[in-house]
């Protein structure tokens, strides 16, 4: 049967890199998952199986590791960039795209100071970033993923739409629960550090102060904070689902419950998206 | 700050419904996930938490369940479509995606008879399906998840790229072991099931007999055999993971390796994508 | 400050071989999980660093391998034996604990016939098997782990335990599912393929046929069919994860829900574990 | 068949409580997962189906919920006992085991300062405790589950034993990383919270600081430290998986790698596992 490819793209999913960066007074650690997806003229390996033109997932598996070895790691981004434009030196690539996940190691504490070469896990967080490139343009998105958090107040929900379906009662003080995953783009190039340090100062911020009269209601003004506080960004998506801690009825039991215990579940979940951008 | 939402959806997932259907010489069995985005007219909640327009997340919960009693279950598309259809009669939302997943139970045999009512879990494919729904127009995607497949030769690798990153030799003979994604779309309502079938023993005739130059030239055949196999599909995605098995060398400790003994390893992996149409 | 080693034991965990046995007419496809764990003179190493006597976990790795080179797989447990004896050959070693997780792929088919050499995963169901070597004693454990199984009909609950925290009215008919994990002991060395087969059968069989009062009743009749399928069995142990299937309340919704409409969960589970001998 | 049940256990796992304990200038967050097993005399359930000394497991889910309110959660080990002394005033009751698995939230750090109500998820760390009760004796553990901990140097792996099979070579400086789960039993009842705080440090802090000549060795050098630490603490039992950090070869790139570049893998795995005591 004749048939037409109309997209394909191929890579290598979860290369796992660690590097340590070995200085007089401290060691640094880095420990990365890195995905590489490359589109161009592939389309006779597709066909015909004609695979001459195909750079091997294992090639690019190995290029990752060597090319960390060649300089510092400054960023999840600029090391993504420096990726991309690798994989743009073949002439069979048209484009690109680079996923970089960063575990999160913190320093062990002893006595007080922070080790200058042992490391405990961090939380689920996770730094990513993804660069789309090729020959004219390059897109970065920056973002962190799976960040856990809860407030024990200043959140409602209540007034909402009533039919012949709705059985939940309104809340005028509950538990917010959520599983935090942002992504933003940029105007320009910028110090990308500096900016993941500011936008997730601005959400963990706004998360924690916001009166919330629902999710929605929080993402949008978590989008603006954002905003906000980081002029080099363009725009920024938020998914939140909502992670619902159930008030327990415990009046069967001839118990009170001021608000004070509660089922924690984690499906069905709600899951609420947005994207914020400069008016 | 004055800021902008350029993309906002909401919704419940993961609503974890049972269904048995119980007729007088058996009951079926259904367990699916349903999962319900709205879009519409929900701009007020996301600014200024003004929710009176905002059907809640648990009410789309117990409307799945609702709806469920109401009929029989003929199949995830046309539980989708009804689903879809429902939340279109609120006047505010525009548009609504409905995605099920179906858990692949079978009946237990017993004496070499099907049981009538025990079932032991299958696999971990999932039978999948999503509905995108607005006031104009119905898509139809179908699918099946996380097919784990595996052949042990009739797959070769070689004659690919060259250059100064690549270590791995060419190899006449390996495992092709994949994690099968697929879904496809329709040019025409059809008789769901029916096609299902038919798509689902396309692709695994196709992955069982294709000469294997590569998982690029896997994925063209295994897409041309669905759309052979099926005229009411329009196009296939296959998403397939190169899930390696390595060789082990054993000649270390003094054995030989007559492609007998390997390694099985989940990452990295390769990740290889692709659409096809009818030319 | 003085201390003691009051136990001790290392290994290997996780060592993922793939074996095909390629026949003139079919290949045979093994995908074992194996785990290495020695207990012996190894005290220097843990009290002051001192390896000599240490067999590296990696050498253990490649032992598995290798021996997994040199014959048939006949069955996991007749693996485990080898592996047991053949880690005993070092005098600094005392005992040796082995455990064999097998993969359930099944051929796939193809016209109504089983392919030769193409394979699809099975459920999530383990055949597992462990063995216990020192030089005086040996001891085979064998069992299927995560199998789900759910019956529509045959099992109530009721006339349980009343007290002031009991909530649960009584069910006549309900649904019940479990993920079964099952392991057993020998009177005597068998064929470990037939005894696994009769006693998969016996399970399956007994949970089907079985007119449950409650998981604990269940657990012993399946218990006591096991023994009665198989003389060469010593003992079997049961654990059964009660995965509640809630009947969905649809009062509100003006719908009756004469046991048709259910929500799934995971958890909280009730836990059952039971061990049965012959009396 | 005449058959004997030689053990049973039933209970309820996976009970998540939330509690939030509300203070004038901050909310105190408890998020637990609670696990109840009883033995006792409930043959009569297993045998003919005979429920009425059977207390439901839903009936103990409600339990930890009624008792959460009570009064507030000093620390896992406490709600662990008053649960299991709850069990054994039903008379049926011989033995009661109490699992408690307390995720690990942070307050939010907003301008430097620790939020009142808004919080972070932290770690994969968990800290646990058992408690098993019975009429005659009380037996407590606690523990912290799941660490990740990693050091960059002083940790050499060399000298171990030679064979046939063994193709590591010594290395004189490697990364040792591992997921710590470590448990402990008491000489008599304590402060349970500040024990849990000096064993922690404790276990940190000789991680760090031992020059690590193997798994084997650190493993008896943390159990010495937590017993020097503690001197409430009668045992400590070590499980260490090896999550081994393998050095990339880079030199067919044409590039040194001077400890810096490795790829991390999590299976296959070592496991070390010891309990020390005091001489």
């Amino acid at each position: 049967m004749a048939v037409v490819l109309t997209h394909d793209s191929y890579g290598k999913s979860r290369v796992r890199l660690t590097k340590v960066e070995r200085h007089a007074d401290r060691h640094d650690l880095f420990e990365w998952s890195v995905d590489v997806q490359l589109r161009g003229d592939f389309l006779p390996a597709y066909a015909v199986g004609d695979n001459r033109m195909v750079i091997a997932t294992d090639t690019m598996k190995n290029t990752v590791y060597a090319l960390a070895a060649d300089q510092p790691l400054a960023s999840p981004e600029a090391f993504a960039l420096l990726l991309g434009q690798h994989f743009l030196t073949y002439s069979q690539v048209s484009s690109a795209t680079i996923g970089v996940q960063a575990d999160s190691w913190q320093r062990i504490e002893v006595g007080g100071r922070q080790h200058s070469h042992a490391f405990v896990g961090g939380s689920s967080e996770r730094r990513v970033s993804t660069v789309s490139a090729n020959r004219s343009s390059i897109r970065v998105t920056s973002g962190l993923n799976d960040v856990l958090v809860l407030k024990t107040t200043d959140s409602s929900w209540k007034d909402f739409h009533r039919d012949q379906y709705r059985t939940l009662p309104d809340a005028e003080d509950r538990i917010l629960a959520t599983s935090l995953t942002a992504s933003w783009t940029y105007v320009r190039s910028t110090d990308w550090n500096a900016v993941h340090a500011t936008v997730r100062a601005a959400l963990f911020e706004s998360f924690a102060g916001h009166k919330s009269l629902g999710v929605q209601h929080t993402l949008q003004a978590m989008g603006a904070a954002v905003l906000d506080a980081a002029p080099d960004v363009d725009e920024v998506t938020l998914t939140l689902p909502n992670r619902h801690r159930i008030l327990m009825n415990l009046a069967p039991f001839g118990r009170e419950n001021s608000d004070a215990v509660y089922v924690a579940t984690d499906e069905p979940h709600g899951l609420i998206s947005g994207t914020v951008r400069r008016a």
